[in-house]
């Protein structure tokens, strides 16, 4: 699918629609009714969209038919479902009639542009890396996350937040270019400032792995035109001294379930603080729309979707427990990075690992390096 | 020092004082006129608690004065202060004359019982390790820190945070061993939930060495009484379903940190949403006492003092930036664990690591593990 390049409200070139999404209906908690209200609210935002709906035809048809959809829906009926609790390498083996299956082999066939399923991530995760194909030169594909922070955005990049328990110096530069042009494409961003998550923000702090990284980062900041801010620490993620944070997919997985869960408790004592005496309850209700407020620059649904990225075509992992909101959210996404052809550009980015890697090899500070 | 036990308030068994704690006065943030503000609060509450102050006794001497605590408090002039930037390797060689030295010295020449600092963590622990020396078995000492969290008693234990950005399984071991007894004996939670910080809590999820730790971990459950909950995930670290969260420190210092981070985010952004219209700031007027209770829940002076587990005394760290509220919360922790005689019980606690390995060396499904 190639078209010819526009120019989107912020300057940037990016193509004209119709854009085709393929969303997968079903495995998500609050099943297909929640996906297809999500995709009605994205429609109407956005006549550009057109949707391939993977699922059971017969249940999902009237409800793509309540919608008022049926003119931008094309159902592709599947009679089988990937459940949270199916071993990815057991839908790998017989998933092919899943909803889950049947919405990555649309990307792969050039049919759609993006694939979105609020599914069990496991399984996603491997359908995508097997039926999609890691894109050349790329060794981890990972998956990034948008975090709430004191940015103009409103949010931060971070990657890898799970695709990897592992990640070599190598894979580490590879994260930065794509997180990269994720925040330039995703964020717009013209020129995103990249941290490294470590233990402390000296030079000599963190494992020798993680120096080398920071060496081989610091090289490619230049021709990239990113600018590498060096080491940051957990606090920093929700920060404003970066738009990207660059980690394994271990620690990435712990820091966001720690920071989800840290937000969750807090928000739990500030609802048991308020209920605490009738004048706080009084309080409260005066507090209305300051609290609502908060919890609309804080909340979870509004930055939900995790991107993989590294993939021969762009995958918009949506939270299991999305609600319509976030299950918009994740569609706005997946709209906002096909327009700008994304995966185009992280192809061509990702190339670039290969130059710096080269001129690592021959600078001699490198070579007598760990 | 050796005591009569008596049996506490809680009907455990504890000494009966005075304490002898060993206090740095300098090399916090907010200098040696806070740290005597916070021993004058412990002093007023605990009667038993004695103190050795550390630092130059020209400056020290009115401050104690000022805060009749002339008869509660020993001055050991000491010259030089150890500053935050100053290398810790620095500090081990040429810091003889600093008050964090002789603050060190004091728990080591039996003097006084445990030590508390605000002052550089690295150069606190280094100093600690080589002067103190590690318990017998103890490959790689921990920090313990307390986390707020949803359990009756306000917060949950995790370990480590920092000391070492590695742990083998067998450190990993250590520390639920000497987790398990600072809850009992700084948290007085009798049988304590355990649980393993990982990517996710099925058991096939996260490195192979989490494998292995989880195997030797639950080994020693039964002997030891406590209660393995298994992996746990970041989102479960303020949660009710653990007393004692185990992990590396690296992981534990990067999750940490993201927690605080997110904490003072959602704090500011709560500001925000108040200050935003003259009616929320009336709505904020009146719901003072609900955020001030909430403020207390989640106070990190609350919270104040990560403890160095593993070494021949016990020694509280205090926040750099700790408030002379900060700096009690500290001594208060460290008076609790003196009165406990924690350091004693924590090197029997440690022995019985070596027969857990023992056991699991001569099982055949560890034998054949990886």
């Amino acid at each position: 699918m190639s078209r010819s390049p526009t120019t989107g409200p912020d300057g940037a070139p990016q193509r004209t629609g119709p854009f085709v999404l393929s969303v997968d209906a079903m495995g998500g908690d609050n099943g297909p009714k929640t996906v297809v209200a999500g995709m009605a609210k994205s429609a109407e935002k956005n006549p550009e969209i057109r949707f391939l709906l993977h699922g059971p035809a017969a249940e999902l048809k009237p409800l793509v038919e309540k919608r008022k959809l049926t003119d931008r829906v094309e159902i592709r009926d599947c009679p089988s479902t990937v459940s949270m609790d199916d071993k990815p390498s057991n839908v790998l083996r017989h998933g092919q009639d899943t909803s889950m299956w049947s919405c990555i082999e649309a990307v792969k066939n050039g049919e759609a542009e993006v694939a979105v399923s609020c599914g069990n991530t496991g399984a996603l995760m491997l359908l995508s890396v097997m039926r999609l194909r890691k894109l050349p030169g790329v060794h981890r594909p990972a998956i990034a996350c948008l975090w709430p922070s004191r940015n103009p955005s409103g949010f931060n990049v971070m990657l890898d937040v799970g695709a990897d328990i592992k990640a070599d110096p190598r894979d580490l530069l590879q994260y930065a270019l794509m997180g990269c042009t994720y925040a330039r494409n995703g964020q717009e961003v013209a020129r995103p400032r990249i941290g490294l998550l470590n233990n402390g923000t000296e030079e000599h702090k963190g494992r020798p792995e993680m120096k080398e990284a920071h060496a081989l980062i610091a090289q490619a900041a230049g021709p990239v035109d990113f600018e590498f801010v060096g080491f940051v620490e957990g606090g920093d993620i929700p920060s404003d001294r970066v738009d990207v944070v660059v980690t394994d997919g271990f620690t990435g997985n712990i820091a966001l379930k720690t920071g989800e869960g840290t937000a969750a408790f807090i928000r739990d004592a500030l609802r048991e603080a308020f209920n605490h005496t009738p004048l706080s309850k009084l309080a409260a209700m005066l507090a209305l729309t300051s609290l609502k407020r908060l919890q609309k620059r804080i909340d979870p649904r509004r930055v939900n979707g995790g991107v993989f990225l590294g993939l021969n075509g762009t995958v918009v992992k949506s939270h299991g427990s999305a609600d319509d909101t976030g299950v918009s959210a994740a569609i706005k996404l997946a709209f906002k990075l096909a327009q700008k052809d994304f995966n185009t550009r992280l192809a061509l980015r990702v190339a670039s690992a290969d130059e710096v890697m080269a001129a690592a090899a021959s600078a001699p500070e490198m070579r007598s390096g760990t």
